[in-house]
């Protein structure tokens, strides 16, 4: 990433810091735990990938950073909420995450699972105060499907069944484009909602948003190579038709949004930064 | 319940069983286990008390029990949810429900877990593609505050952490305010928002809801007295002293909707219902 972007990110990384500060319920006040639990894996946090893409999204339309802070919260909210149950022992059975012990190993059992029930909630309720009526239904439709049965949750459901190897090709991308591409598509298609697209570049920005999204798993598979965890490509494919596979997704999305002027840099700039990082 | 209420009853619980099938993912369609899983607690359902409040508040106030059927949808799926997470080995472990395996036993804990995820998802979409734009902001707003850490997650929360006896009767209270009347103001609040209400009636309502949620669960404490579940107000109060509280907050209840006409009487009698059932 160029210093400019750096900067640009250093930015609005910081104003989605104090939002999600401010949404997150005060630890001081009961039910304590629950909030602690809630707050565990949120502070600190990861990249924040998907609220710079939201608030990219909304300045790459004309929009600017805060329109879209609604959705930069609530798509990091959900991540939480999906990594917490993810990381249940029914589940991945993870005990360590980002080198701290896991919200179940930390809280129990029990109040991961309601802590992540609640950051659900929360997500949703960001999005129906802070969107604006006009925009707030449709951000919230859109939100609900990337992440229920359609989407990050069952291309959960199929990865955890899919058994050893995840089957061919087209499954491990079936499993991609819902557990990974769909929350990101809609960061970016949120975003640039409350920036005020039109549905047709939405259109265009949900495709950009998908191939970078599994261009973007690809690359943790990459990463992960080795690692033998969830659904990955790399077995299928060997590591260097996969590193093609995500340059040609990331080359496809970049030139769907060609057409948008330099104000789209950001959002270019970190599609690149999700495809290529660890290289 | 009259005849008249009954038959009232019996065409609202078809329209919304209805509406379920049709807001469910089909079975049939991957990934199956996981809509399998989602469709176990939902059909054959409970009393679906929720839905009918919905609708019968819309009524109350002036509109139809169609106005409502995003919001009686959307309450009986979070009811679904909770049921589903709360059935989990780490909460309260049961195997059986309405006399059939919990979901867990049926398909899986990881599939309970996603499952309940995804139901609480569909509720969001659910209000949010059918509650109208200008109004659904609103109702999700009210129902995501009622599910959240302020409202039922945090006090199955508390129900779990409060350990034997659940302290004093204000906790108990607290309690049962959170875990079971939230859900129930909120269906009472949404359906007549979605029917019409102007805030001040709201308002109303919204009490009139907390009022009989409480009341509604000190009787399933009575029903299930013996059966050392979960917080109780019979061992703190004793029968009787239950038994008079639940009529008084059923009598303070009725009087806030007075003023109704008598497109209310549903809505009074299914108070009258949630309260008596049982006695």
């Amino acid at each position: 990433m160029s210093d400019e972007v750096q900067g640009w990110l250093a930015e609005r990384t910081a104003l989605v810091e104090t939002v999600l500060e401010r949404t997150l319920p005060d630890p001081a006040r009961p039910p304590q735990t629950l909030h602690a639990a809630m707050r565990h894996l949120v502070f600190p946090g990861g990249k924040r990938l998907r609220p710079a893409l939201a608030m990219a999204a909304s300045e790459a339309v004309g929009g600017t950073p805060e329109a879209a802070l609604p959705m930069a919260v609530a798509v990091e909210l959900i991540h939480t909420y999906s990594l917490v149950h993810d990381d249940l022992p029914c589940m991945d059975d993870d005990d360590l995450r980002r080198g701290r012990p896991t919200v179940h190993i930390e809280y129990g059992e029990e109040v991961a699972v309601l802590a992540g029930d609640a950051l659900q909630s929360l997500a949703f309720e960001t999005l129906a105060m802070g969107a604006g009526k006009e925009r707030a239904a449709a951000t919230i439709a859109d939100l609900a499907r990337a992440v229920g049965a359609a989407g990050l949750v069952g291309g959960q459901a199929d990865d955890l069944t899919q058994g050893p190897g995840c089957g061919d090709v087209e499954s491990v991308l079936s499993i991609h484009a819902r557990k990974s591409a769909a929350l990101i598509a809609v960061s970016v298609v949120g975003g640039a909602r409350l920036g005020g697209a039109d549905e047709d570049l939405l259109f265009e920005l949900d495709e950009f948003g998908r191939e970078v999204g599994v261009a973007f798993q690809i690359t943790d598979d990459l990463l992960d190579a080795g690692e033998d965890e969830g659904c990955s490509l790399v077995p299928l494919l060997g590591e260097a038709d996969c590193r093609e596979r995500a340059e040609a997704l990331l080359a496809t999305a970049l030139a769907r949004i060609a057409v948008l002027d330099e104000r789209a840099e950001p959002l270019r700039a970190l599609a690149r930064f999700a495809v290529r990082r660890g290289v």
